[in-house]
Formats: C-alpha cells, structure tokens, sequence
C-alpha cells in the first residue's frame, strides 16, 4: 500500500510548478524525450485506447513550421523553447485495440460510431496530455502548453500522411526561466467547486 | 532546476500504479479529498479556466443514485469504492474568469461562443482529469476512472440546479485491492505512436 510521496516531490509536481513563457539555453536531450514517453504512457486510458499520437518539434525548422500556425503570442514561446510537442489523436485508434487490448474485442465497440470515437479520443489523448505535463514535471522538465493555434492548418501541415489524426494542443518543454512567470493566479477554495455528498 | 523524483516516485505515479476495479475496506478520508482538489486544482489550465467541477459521493445513498446511471459491470466498481468522484465540466466557466484570471478581460475572449466553451471545457476539465489521477496517486491512494455510465442521466440526477454542468467522466478512489488487477495492457514503443523533427 503506497504511502504519500514526500513534500519536495508534491512541491515539484504541482505546488510550485509553473508554466514557463521562456526558457533557459539548455537542451532537452533525445533520451528525456523518449523519458517523457515511457512515464505517460503507463498512465490508463479507456479500454487502453491510448488514442494520443505526438509529434516533437526538436529541430529550429520544425518548431518554425509550428509557430507560423499560432497566434501572434505563441510564436516566441515555440521557438524559444528546446521542444514544443504536437499533442494529437487519432479519431481511428480503435484499429489498435486489437493488439492493445487483446482479451476482448473492443474493436468493435467503436467501429461505425466515428461521432463516439472522436469524445473518446478527446477524452483520452487529453487525459494523456495532463500525463505529458505531469510526467515532464516529474523529470525535472517544465511545460508551457497552449491551445491558442490553428488547429485544421497544423494539422495539413504535419498530418498529410495521416488524415485521421487530429491536433488536440501543443506544450513546449524544457528548463523554465524564472524571470518569465508572473504571480500565479488565483486557486479556488474546496467548497467553491467541490461537493461532498 | 528541477531534477528528476526518485524512481520510487516514478513507480508510484507511473510504472506500478494500476487501475483497480475493487478496492480494500479502508475509508477515504474528507481531509484526503481535500488533498487531493488542494494538488490537482494547481495544474495549469488555459487561461486558468479550471472549468472542472467536481461532486464527491462517498455516502452509500450518493453511491448507489450514481451507480443506477452505470452501466451494469461498472456498478460494484462504484457502490463497492470508499469514494466514487463525478468529474463534470461547467460549460460557462468563463463567467468566473473575471476573479480566476483577473489581469486582462479573458471572459470576452467566449462570451458568445458557446460551441468554442464546449471544446476549452473538455479540455481542460479532461486536463484536470489526468490531475486529479496522478495526485491521488501521489497522496498513495489508487484509481479506477470509468466513462461507462448515462452522461444525460447523470448530469439530470445530479446537476438538476446546475444546468450548465456537464459530467465529464467517474473515478473511484481508495486503496485497491492487489487481487482485483490483471496483467497490464501492452504499452507501444516511443516510434509506434511519437514522431521526432
């Protein structure tokens, strides 16, 4: 039976974590990003769907080619930064369920309904997107994810191979530089979005 | 900087947790739910929406009036947990965005745009989702998240004086029990479902 993690490990995850609008000159290597992956993908998804797909902008051209799809504030925060990931999904994962959940056939629970299998995938790739910030966290990475892009153009621009797959967001990774954040905003008290029945 | 938690950390949030379908008959404390909205209400959010809201049944009356809304195998995995938490969105969460995100007029940014609140609100309450998950995980307890259930019935039953609040997905909470887990799913390698520019 698992016992609390240590205060230093809930500091770093969630309680002084910050989301960083710039970074520090320092590499994310390769091998961290493979990291990244191996922790989120252990993370659950219904019936082991596991519908994310990511793309990592490493290199200056590909991180150019992503911000020329976000607003005008983002770019900076693309570029800037050692990696910025396209996080998407692919609205026919459940073409993988048969080796991904072998002992049944939940296949089958998904073909014909491509409206349930998109609220899935968003579902689930999104699920996945907070193990990505979390388990980025967890290695002693920071994250800066953003929305604030065209998704339809990323995904001609990246997706042209794959017309099923959908960008969901994008969340830059590395070394925060503490001079980029500001005051955090406000978090609500229990009561004021909990009920305990 | 950050450096990364011990792999004892790692295991606990990642590579040996599971997701446990029944659980021991140990209690779930209101001050161990409190941690846990006290850790997952931290992490980032687009523009500090935080749209999740979240309805606690721990009761065996809150219990049973949710698991009426499951489906049949998810029932025991509801009635039979210290605590099964509805994790619901509030699809006009920019009304609060005036004190959550108090330094520029955000409210404007979906005033009007109810189709555009319904995918940030997904997001970002799926977002917390995963939170929430990895911060119960943290504090040492163990998940069993479900979207098997009736999301209409549900958010009638529940929700009837919120009419803005939409049920997201379910979780049970509590301490599993080791005999109720299987052999894990496969889990792909990074080339299967990652790409590196």
């Amino acid at each position: 039976m698992s016992q609390p993690l240590p205060d230093a490990a809930l500091d770093q995850l969630f309680r002084e974590a910050r989301s960083y609008s710039s970074f520090l000159d320092r590499d994310v290597t390769d091998a961290q990003i493979h990291a990244v992956w191996e922790l989120m993908k252990m993370g659950p998804t219904s019936a082991n769907q596991l519908p994310a797909r990511l793309v990592w902008c490493k290199s200056a051209e590909a991180k150019a080619r992503l911000a020329g799809h976000a607003g005008e504030k983002n770019r900076s925060k693309i570029t800037g930064a050692p990696v910025c990931v396209i996080l998407a999904m692919d609205i026919d994962f459940h073409e993988q369920l048969p080796w991904l959940f072998p002992h049944t056939d939940a296949r089958s629970w998904f073909a014909g309904d491509e409206e349930g299998r998109k609220v899935s995938a968003m579902r689930n790739s999104t699920l996945q997107g907070g193990y990505l910030i979390l388990a980025a966290r967890a290695l002693g990475l920071d994250c800066y994810p953003m929305s604030g892009f065209d998704n339809a153009a990323v995904d001609a621009d990246f997706f042209a191979d794959e017309p099923r797959w959908r960008s969901n967001f994008i969340c830059s990774i590395g070394y925060g530089d503490p001079a980029s954040v500001f005051a955090r905003s406000p978090r609500p008290e229990f009561d004021t979005f909990n009920r305990l029945l």
